[in-house]
């Protein structure tokens, strides 16, 4: 087992990472401090791991809320379906809520242990690579609003992720290919040597090898826990986290999140970023080169349909709330590990990049 | 004008204390460093006062949402309606919300405040006397479920404080006293020289005179200020905000909150934390005469309905959410101006306590 700190003051916390950590009483012990808690799991999860969570646990006192699975019920009355459990079972002030379930059950469970009687203690045990490697880490917690992604929610520390190996065994090979998607991601905006690694291991991670995994999980979360310690609120650098994500969110809403997921939308976003900065003669054509062979390998999609158009997704780009004020900033590359955010490109050469990848999905 | 500080590291904001600042452009510049601003308030404050403050704020981009008035309307639809506004107005992180109303106003405004797009900023501009002196300072932010009051919030700083004594020349008469209660409370708990002030004063602040008022204020938030420095997520000191609360919350709650403003049922609750403190010897009868005169001399009650029962008050109080555990926690006092946490007290004589009040009301 690996164990690592996100380093934020007295809001410090640790990441394990290791292979059936979630039947491990010791951890459990050490985190659960309170007798009363609740796991927030959903219908997907519930069946597969959610047994042994509780065994572990035992005998403490434990009650369940399993929400419906998907995007979709990432809403405020998710949230407040998770709000008056605790309130029906009279959950005081020293409980403890666990998250076991990808990126929304971490969000829901998140954001909730942050509003309940103004906050209370969480545990994130993400079940995807996706999550492990991203929203179980730094505190955004977050639900839908129709009119927009994660426009409700708070920057809300856990007091620990619990990152297992083993449960990744049942994700499906899609999933676990839009989770690489994201591990990829830090290799692209600050570890050129983490890019290295993945080059030489991609197969290794997609089969599964968990020693492979570990080490992806681990540099991943030090990655991001560095960039989050820096700058919890996302008021500078924690931007270049969003590398991939102007263009990945467009693409999303593009298509009504019906044909990507997540993490295969980051992927082209990424290769497009690539794209518009070797236009700007800021990224060699090699690097985009190596890019795209990395992503192909991990089985990520790179091109977009052809029904889709150049200045719809420019559009949609426009309102995505990372855009300040008037222009918008986007997360370019200098190199293959160093990544800067910018408003200094060219809208001529952001339409080309937008364009050729319409074209390379015909 | 009185301006003072509350001390929270890079959370600090100030406090502006004074006749008439809702119109002063002086403030609303030095505090509005963004174009984009929306107005919260309510049916009955915005007739009154709305015009004044979009005068002060003009000619910036401002848009307004006129919530229903009272209590019952603090809920996590009212969060959701400021929420929906703002999204469809399009407001952008860099954006400023404006509380203006009461408590209500300002919780339900701070929570919003702190969940769009994970904390934009927020002005307080309470327009009651208890809002002025205790829910707009110290970042208290909640709406009520339907299972308990303020059970879904965080804890989320403005970014100023705006108390404009001229708006309590509105104020009903019995609103003003229930302010008072709140002021009352900071002699009560730590300020002695203050609470002296009060008996020499208290009938010129129920007259409004202007000079009085900037004091009281003054005073009220300084106390207040001075012990969320210390402690802001209330994980000691801060408890002690909460003196006469315990008992407060359970007489509304046995009342159904419509006999009693949440002041008076405080002034009653602190006469109750009183009287408790005497029946243990750690108050003299002759202080608990200085609490007594000083809350019928603000015009406050100080009986309760003879058809509530003495068990039925103390069962409420046990699920009140600051009992911790297993024994409930009271603040009591010590002598006029210090108050202490304890569960060292005896449940006979609470049961006394609380008989006594209801033979009072009879």
């Amino acid at each position: 087992m690996k164990e690592m700190a996100v380093e934020l003051g007295d809001r410090s916390y640790p990441i394990f990472i290791g292979d059936g950590l979630l039947s491990s009483k010791q951890i459990w012990s050490r985190l659960c401090r309170t007798g009363q808690i609740m796991v927030v799991s959903n219908e997907t999860i519930a069946p597969l791991y959610l047994n042994q969570v509780m065994d572990a646990l035992a005998p403490r006192k434990i009650s369940t809320v399993v929400l419906s699975d998907g995007e979709k019920y990432k809403t405020l009355d998710a949230f407040n379906q998770v709000i008056t459990q605790l309130l029906e079972k009279a959950y005081s002030r020293d409980c403890t809520l666990v998250a076991l379930g990808g990126g929304v059950v971490g969000d829901i469970t998140g954001f909730a242990a942050a509003c309940y009687q103004r906050g209370v203690d969480y545990i994130q045990v993400p079940t995807t690579l996706l999550s492990q490697v991203d929203s179980a880490v730094g505190g955004k917690t977050a639900v839908n609003h129709m009119l927009g992604k994660n426009m409700i929610g708070v920057f809300y520390q856990p007091v620990a992720v619990i990152a297992d190996t083993q449960v990744l065994s049942t994700l499906p090979d899609r999933e676990m290919s839009a989770g690489l998607a994201e591990v990829i991601k830090y290799g692209l905006i600050r570890d050129p040597d983490f890019f290295c690694w993945l080059e030489n291991n991609i197969e290794r991670l997609l089969a599964r090898d968990t020693t492979c995994l570990v080490h992806a999980i681990e540099q991943s979360c030090r990655n991001k826990s560095d960039i989050v310690s820096l700058d919890e609120r996302e008021s500078g650098i924690r931007a270049i986290l969003n590398f991939g994500h102007t263009f990945g969110h467009a693409i999303e809403t593009a298509t009504s999140y019906t044909q990507f997921l997540h993490g295969e939308a980051i992927a082209i976003g990424m290769l497009m970023a690539a794209d518009l900065s070797k236009r700007h003669g800021w990224l060699s054509a090699e690097s985009v080169e190596r890019v795209w062979k990395l992503l192909n390998r991990a089985n990520l999609p790179i091109g977009l349909p052809t029904k889709l158009k150049a200045e719809e997704l420019r559009a949609i780009m426009a309102i995505d709330k990372k855009a300040r004020n008037a222009k918008l900033f986007l997360v370019l590359l200098k190199q293959i590990g160093e990544a800067f955010l910018t408003d200094q490109y060219r809208e001529e050469l952001l339409t080309d990049t937008l364009s050729e990848f319409i074209l390379a999905g015909g």
